[in-house]
């Protein structure tokens, strides 16, 4: 089978801080630093989502890039984009609101669908500045 | 004489909202739409610092970067980076906190103490996503 | 008056091709080379529009960027992304399909039209490939 | 073995359309959507190309990027630069112009040519837009 | 276990020329080119450093970002920035200065000590320029 | 007359130090810090060559890319790509290698040859690090 990857990029801009409920103000402020500050601060966040496939026969596509980027959108961007990740969205209540988290509840909710699909989810890469980056395969490259 | 303009890049993360406090919700979801969600979004800002000057004969420079560097991390990117741009930043209160008013704000602090080392404050270009940015000449293109 | 510049960017991918019908095969391939190639070649073009004003008291924008934005797509992108510059283009018709003259056109169409909106097209920048680009200033930068 | 992985970029320039000739007009449009535009549309595709082996002792080097550049040159952007994918290129004919077919052909072209330079061929990866992209890597990832 | 990759990038400059001291002036000129000039040249080369582990349950991280930066700066960029490779850096004593090589002298560096904070490193990427880049997998990709 | 701005992109690999030697070490090195390394080091350069004109009604052209950027390479391109600025180029001998003076010294050599093809130079831009960039303008910009 010529299985290809095929990745789509959606960016958000949202809101977060990074802040322990169970630590001291102290604690915060020396694990966190500046990234705790009380009043939040903000990325542009990017989203690559790779999903791999054979390519179809009739139309040489892994799967329709305007269905993939309508899924993303529908399910994740929409609850991301222009909020606030510690308080909006509902699937990332009670989680810390870390780049890595972030990542493994992207996937968690892609995942499924784009098996719908018949494709399969490779990778969620989420870009949050341009010094840093996290990348999730889910149990696709075990160790 | 040899005018050179030179330009040093800063970034900082920042949350803020666009909300008008003499509108209702409705009109400034109406004007603002996403980005007057109450709970704050946020951007990796991207600050670009142009000066101008004849180069110096010993040392080629308009200006030392490292003097301009300094300078605007210590009166800019420390009063803003991973802060609240509508509640945790003196030189903006009362002030929209849109890209435009924040271009300026920038250019009024910065362009005497550039005026101090003998160069010319010429343009602030601040890029809030990829999609869009500001640039403010104070007076230097009057029309 | 505090004039701030503001700057949407917009993409479309389009094909064309460089042909002067009044000249013989030879002089074109002599001329434009590769990009004479009868069957088309293409690009992801990216635009970049830049107006000005003074940004409002109550808003703190020169111009709303979802009305540019808008406006940009509408008169714009709508009619060049994944078209054919020398076929399928009305405001093109008859005129060379060169960057240089594109970007003429697209200020033509939009100057206006932002007009209307109290703001001033100051710029529009159209970049091809990452090794160049064209900006049309219109007669704002009077020689 | 100290396996290293290098990757040379090269970029091209071409026209195509998404069009099943099997298909009705109103079934091209259904699934391509502006993609089957009759008269074409076009990108800058930017190639990566990955390759493997072990640092030679004298020159540091798994393969020489001259060698490597000369050989993508030759063997693959030359038949695609500022042509059309759906008629100019031989490799091409009687397949979807998909990227996903397009990164296969490129592997297929290049991987017994690699060989030959004693390194493999572990990657193609060809950018369509900033949005999306696709990457192949032959039987290197085995599922 | 949630293995996740987060990746820092940090970037330096430095001079560097490829030249093999076994080999006649027109051997070096003839295999490495103009990167064989006697007077060096040089390159902004960026450092991207991936790591994998479990998010941590109180913070959320793989790995604090602060501790892996403070450690690629001090271990690797300290030694690297504004200098030349082939006489200035202890650690490249005796070996071709190629991007292969240099990504390869990182890993053996920062291998253990990233082990030191429970985290693995998983690879080095090293941009020279933006037409080629080098990956280092240790023997995390076994052939 | 409609004049239309076009700019060229070409990059170059230079090593440099900025030394200046009617000073002692210790003045060097408070000056220009590790700038002042004497092995040297060295960056990747991008150079911006922007010419205005209006475009040729038969070519739609301001000038011919190919035309400008074949000058580009042979009068400036060949002469630093690879090179010592401070001791391989004769059109910077005697002037302190910064990013300033490099940038008068390509205007020098570019503007009157642009001339000659019926065109204007109008900026110089010379970007060392994506952190800083020169912008030079000859008389341009009349202060």
């Amino acid at each position: 089978m010529n299985r290809v990857y095929i990745t789509r990029r959606e960016t958000f801009n949202a809101a977060h801080k990074l802040w322990q409920p169970n630590w001291s103000d102290e604690k915060n402020q020396e694990v966190f630093g500046a990234c705790s500050n009380k009043n939040w601060h903000g990325h542009n966040f990017t989203l690559f989502v790779t999903v791999s496939g054979a390519p179809d026969e009739a139309t040489g596509f892994v799967m329709n890039l305007k269905d993939l980027s309508t899924l993303i959108r529908r399910e994740v961007i929409d609850h991301l984009d222009h909020k606030n990740l510690n308080l909006d969205v509902p699937f990332l209540t009670g989680i810390m609101a870390s780049t890595e988290n972030l990542a493994i509840a992207i996937w968690n909710i892609l995942s499924p669908k784009i098996a719908g699909f018949g494709a399969e989810l490779e990778k969620i890469k989420l870009v949050e500045t341009e010094n840093n980056f996290v990348e999730y395969y889910g149990n696709k490259k075990p160790f």
